[in-house]
């Protein structure tokens, strides 16, 4: 028995999939197209590879290859850290008593400790291919920063990483992993941009938004050469890359003969959502299954359940191509009080399209509720959750009881996206009861929609 | 190939090995016996059972049963995050441009973030079985504590953790952490025990040791009902338990036809090391292999390349039985600007007399040149590791480097112990620059000397 242990020796063993899923290829209505901001027309490939890689762009546009080929290099990368452990959640299932299964794919076991390591690898081998020499982005919690501050290391990139004020002031461990892997962090809004500056002026106690840091990001970008852009999340190649999450439980559940009833992740801009639910989405959408998709996301910034579905910019300062997508307006910012990711205006386009068309449901949970959920999840699991992740957990938890109600035996998938290693402070309030919850009033969001650009309505 | 994914879809796969290995039964010469402090003559069961769970006693001081069988309440438990990662360090090979295969065996995928799991979750288990109330315990860096807060937890116990002061205040989140699986984390030492009261009357501003919150947890374990005392390291148990990574590591390589060369551990109590090696050593006793095997501590804490090998006690109060080990003397207390854990003034007994017989070679490092091998190893592998185990890395990589000196085709092996996600306070002053080393003095090290028992020297 001892004797046929599968481990991650992967000299012999090669789990890595092949290819990543591009879900728009199933869609009979495609997502709106970006829009170039000053003619409106839907963005060429030349408009965005001023900002983008040129892969990025490609990948961004391309609607209709399904299967999109893993670079063996890129793969290679890959198979440091994956296959993530796909675990079936026993003792989850017997605290709550239900007659569900619950699986969940654990992305949180990665040295930047969530699934965004699965793009920023891509991102970063392409500009490495494409011969540029540095990238910069924005990050909000973190986990993308270090993801991509980690993969800017193994290729050798250098790297700035706007990070959202309230996050860097929350998280000093979060920057000093990022200046570990050798990368730049500056606290967003910052003097070291236009964009930043004339927020300042505005708003010189502003918390940040990913919205800010996002223009800073950019404009870092366009003026420094050599360099281009990357967005950990909201956008379709992004989502792309993310679907690995997928393809590899598509994988074990075909192996296993496991068919899912319901899939839940939580969602920010999108990206581990996207990815999760991928090749099964693609399924239901040809029409061969009936699997129900569930949105998590918080009551403090509700894009899917309370925005409105229009264009608008992915960023504060309005630099952006315009992204028909759930928004909440690009001037919309999220409570101080909100611990951990999903703090982002928007939601990406192909999802947002899909739960306009019925295909993908939304929830809105409160942080409370979601860290009373982590918290008995550790205990029963044994894994400390990230509190976006958690987002996942409470639905699935819920999911679970409704089935132990109506006595049904349900499949349930959920995307742990990473571990909260990081988010100790927060998890500190909630264990002092300090923490508090957010729901914006129908005036804040209204304050938010204003920022809405007129022209695209 | 997307379809033959191994994964740790744990239903169907049964890879975790059903045996621990006691080391012990392999040596023809056992380690001495530990003492009654009183009367000096080994301790008997009955003598140990007031501290420790029955079962553990048992297994201390069980030196002729080599495989002891896992419990399959504890398998369950371990399915849930285990095989460990079984890694070749391909990319870090092609840095250092070495003829050496590097494997590592990465143990801190698991939410405590370390091996320590291993042992914690065992103990928790025998003392349910045993019907105990609770636990107490002490941890230096805080891994021990985290595991053993997570697998008390798990198993429904309540849990006291005497954390060393200094480590306390440097690490909030990893107190954070333990508190958040509902243990009472008591910095030490404390005005809580008498042990306490009587180290901070002879020195108000001391930082703590190890030594001194092992007598605190005694203490008020002895004189709580329902409750024992667990170590997670020195112990001759506690390695059996460790074991499970050494069983993973020789079942994968036997699978593979890997025949290792150089195994390499970091040593503070010895409780990875000796797990790690243990049926590997047991080959070297039995005359079938010739592997190497390398202990690597801090410089600032040199129990086995600057100790003495003696009788000693575990505590400072000099309230534990005395084993013979290489020892710093139980008064001796590391720098506090040493950073993470192998902070302890002794050895486990049978990895000193495998040292003491020459089967074991030992080696200090400084803690910048450990903090140098870590960030290299972060870019490179995109593991950021924990201090602990960085001492085992600046070896491997010494080791492999010394292959390409001579053009030798050497399988290494090492131990990642853990991640640095909660040693970002130390990352952060080796990033500043601030980082300092400590070696301590020969007139540094007689002073811990003079703590020896006389009785026993």
């Amino acid at each position: 028995m001892a004797h046929t242990i599968p481990t991650r020796l992967y000299a012999a063993e090669d789990a890595i999939p092949r290819f990543w899923y591009n879900l728009r290829a199933d869609m009979t209505e495609k997502p709106d197209p970006i829009l170039h901001p000053g003619t409106l027309r839907p963005a060429s490939p030349e408009d965005l590879e001023g900002v983008f890689c040129k892969e990025s762009v490609k990948q961004e546009l391309d609607e209709t290859t399904r299967l999109v080929e893993i670079p063996e290099g890129l793969r290679d990368f890959y198979r440091a850290y994956r296959p993530a452990p796909l675990i079936r959640a026993y003792f989850l299932e017997k605290a709550l008593d239900t007659p569900a299964e619950i699986y969940y794919k654990h992305e949180g076991t990665n040295t930047s400790g969530s699934h965004k390591l699965n793009s920023a690898a891509a991102q970063a081998f392409y500009a490495k291919e494409e011969g540029l020499s540095g990238l910069t982005t924005e990050t909000g919690a973190g986990q993308w920063g270090s993801a991509l501050a980690m993969a800017c290391a193994f290729f050798g990139l250098r790297l700035t990483v706007y990070m959202v004020k309230v996050s860097a002031a929350q998280k000093p461990y979060r920057k000093a992993l990022m200046e570990t892997y050798g990368a730049e962090v500056v606290p967003s809004p910052s003097d070291t941009t236009e964009a930043g500056k004339r927020i300042l002026s505005q708003d010189p106690d502003t918390s940040g938004s990913l919205g800010c840091a996002i223009s800073e990001a950019i404009e870092k970008a366009v003026r420094a050469e050599g360099c281009r852009y990357v967005l950990g999340s909201v956008l379709n190649h992004v989502l792309l890359h993310q679907s690995i999450i997928g393809q590899e439980v598509k994988a074990a559940f075909d192996h296993y003969g496991i068919r899912p009833d319901i899939i839940i992740g939580c969602a920010g801009g999108g990206s581990n959502l996207g990815g999760l639910i991928a090749p099964f989405m693609g399924e239901r959408l040809r029409g061969v299954s009936k699997t129900r998709f569930i949105a998590v996301e918080p009551a403090s910034c509700p894009s899917f359940t309370r925005g409105i579905y229009a264009y608008d910019f992915g960023d504060t300062a309005r630099t952006t191509p315009l992204i028909k997508m759930y928004t909440l307006g690009s001037g919309f910012i999220p409570s101080p009080n909100h611990a951990g990711g999903l703090r982002y205006h928007g939601m990406n386009p192909t999802l947002s399209k899909l739960y306009r068309d019925g295909f993908l449901e939304a929830r809105a949970e409160t942080q409370t509720d979601v860290f009373d959920a982590a918290v008995r999840f550790a205990k029963i699991e044994g894994i400390l959750p990230a509190p976006e992740s958690s987002h996942a957990i409470k639905a699935a938890i819920d999911e679970a009881l409704e089935c132990k109600r109506t006595g049904e035996k349900k499949t349930i998938l959920f995307g742990l996206t990473g571990t909260g290693y990081f988010d100790m402070t927060a998890y500190t309030a909630y264990n002092a009861g300090t923490m508090t919850d957010y729901i914006p009033t129908d005036e804040d969001l209204a304050k938010g929609f204003s920022s809405l650009p007129q022209t695209a309505r």
